[in-house]
């Protein structure tokens, strides 16, 4: 499957896999696709060691890197930005957590505060830097920004070191001003998708994108999971798809067990897009938080990233309560998915998987062609 | 393109036609896809007058009829079914209606009950029987039923006479229970489309249903108004192609002009999916009256058929007064429709829709089989 997109990276095969797991990273590579880590929630010493692991494990073939820093967040005081934020949280939100952790008797954690304390820093400006440096120090192929405009320097930089700047977008009109910016590849992805998502489906946004997009290719992302989907992909004028949900069915993603194991029971009506857990609609399995969130007695989320840091510790609790069998734990839990989810039916390798979407993607298409006819 | 489905009726191209306008059925059956026309809405005797039309325009070739017959409503008396259904209706609703009105200085009609009466009676059961009396008598080639189970009667006349039976459905636990009933064919229909529909976008609903249907022919539907699109559905496993949306941007469409321009103007953002006029979720343009049935003085909307019947007049006022430039009509005007509104670039002659999405298709499809290789 020759396209703009393999020409663009020299790989074999238009599928781009994004994960926060260096394994899933490496094996989505090693299989002829190309593996894109999410660094955010890594210190810049992590990323580091990360991406050097990966570097010995893919012997040369192509890689990328993903950042979140979103553009409109609550501001904090550069001098002291955490116990800035920190301030900005009102008590009501705290009692409501406190509450809502009492409710389903989740147990504490012995270090409440570390969590929250990293995500706060991972987004806000002194750590975005450190994490660019650490990536364009690497042996990267693809820089990808998931969440507004790329911040600054960092087209700059990939300019530089020859190194294209992706972008994820969920409208035409995010799709314009990326373009105006001089974005080298875009991510159209539409609101099927796991994690920040919009409203547009994909098979609505895609061609939109591809559209406005002319010369500059574009990755379709959202409910693609399968070499059907792969194939729709292209058949919607995609260069390439750009799948992230579907490596939490793998072995190599460092997902708890726990969620994996309700991902694996869960239906394709099981998602929701709620604010909840990052202060932006993210999807996610829906669970008894975020009905909890939206309730009656809800104060509503706060912007990001006072969210993450109002309930960072809060996950905590419960991820490693329901890793120990908690019932209460259990159903609060959840976790960034796709609509995909429903697909799930087993935890697999994730090179199998790779190469199990391009081969069933390849006989979609000669399939298609003989439809033509 | 040769398949299951074209073989299933003698057409040309697996493109399905749904609309409530006999021009538009009549040319989509006419330029080689199949028409079918949505009865609801319709007394017997006009259904009589349009089928019989629509038989003199296509000339032998194939065309449908979709009725809407919701399995859950609420109940009324059979001896008086619409005096019943009226006392139902709280006086809490009733005030929110006037104000809103009142709010957008909304003039009235002259016959305030007429259309009100007619769609809780469309929805009633005295009424479907004879609607589909007035179907089987004529040489209809499909019929379908877009809410929930066929009613009662209708597999066994399908049987009978040779005719296919459809059903509408947003998740593969709805596709399961219609195979059971012993649906003929599926229509999976993703949250991109327009009119009531589901929360599961059509890249993963497609797939689900056609893998639970077996041998029985799914359509794909929600998010298809281009040959783009209609390649990728193909590639989702679908058998073809019901599209609904992209015929209200079709000259022969009897949508209102004033409702038309809102959609010209519309992106793939502007449609939200609201329970705010039939009383069951169901996707349409945006606009202030979504707002205001979404705002803080909102008494909720009511379930079907009382929420028609309460705003069925009001709606035939704001499209009155819309028409007529009114400054608060225009700003509430909507109408049913899937996020594709944001393609709709002109009026076009549905024979040329049509046909544009059939050869699109097929040189999609064409180039595909070639990128497999």
């Amino acid at each position: 499957m020759r396209n703009a997109l393999t020409g663009m990276f020299g790989i074999d095969s238009p599928l781009v896999g994004f994960n926060r797991s260096p394994g899933v990273v490496a094996e989505v590579t090693k299989a002829g696709g190309m593996g894109v880590l999410a660094a955010t929630g890594y210190t810049p010493e992590e990323l580091d060691a990360q991406l050097t692991w990966i570097e010995q494990q893919v012997g040369g073939r192509p890689f990328g890197v993903d950042v979140l820093v979103p553009s409109k967040t609550a501001t904090g005081d550069p001098a002291d930005y955490i116990a800035s934020l920190r301030a900005q949280i009102p008590d009501e939100h705290r009692r409501f957590v406190d509450e809502l952790l009492a409710k389903y008797d989740i147990p504490p954690v012995p270090d409440p505060e570390l969590g929250s304390e990293r995500f706060a820093a991972s987004v806000g400006p002194e750590i975005v830097e450190p994490l660019l440096d650490v990536a364009f120090s690497h042996r990267i192929s693809l820089m990808a920004n998931a969440l507004g405009p790329p911040p600054p320097g960092m087209l700059e930089r990939g300019r530089r070191d020859g190194i294209p700047i992706a972008a994820l977008v969920g409208t035409p009109e995010h799709a314009a001003r990326q373009l105006d910016l001089g974005v080298d590849l875009l991510v159209a992805q539409g609101t099927e998708a796991g994690g920040h998502t919009g409203t547009i489906a994909t098979t609505v946004l895609v061609p939109e994108v591809v559209e406005a997009a002319g010369d500059v290719p574009v990755l379709a992302a959202g409910g693609i999971a399968s070499g059907r989907q792969m194939a729709a992909a292209l058949a919607l004028g995609a260069a390439g798809v750009w799948c992230g949900s579907v490596w939490l069915s793998s072995h190599e993603d460092i997902t708890s067990p726990a969620v994996k194991a309700k991902f694996l029971g869960a239906t394709s009506s099981d998602t929701v897009r709620s604010p909840a857990r990052t202060g932006k609609p993210a999807r996610q399995l829906r669970s008894a938080w975020h009905d909890e969130w939206a309730g009656p007695a809800s104060p509503g989320a706060l912007p990001m990233p006072l969210q993450p840091m109002l309930v960072t510790e809060a996950w905590r609790r419960i991820d490693r309560a329901a890793e120990q069998g908690h019932a209460g734990a259990r159903e609060l839990e959840s976790f960034f998915i796709g609509q995909v989810v429903g697909s799930f039916a087993q935890l697999r390798p994730a090179a199998e998987i790779t190469r199990e979407m391009i081969d069933d993607c390849r006989e979609v298409l000669r399939g298609l062609g003989g439809l033509a006819d």
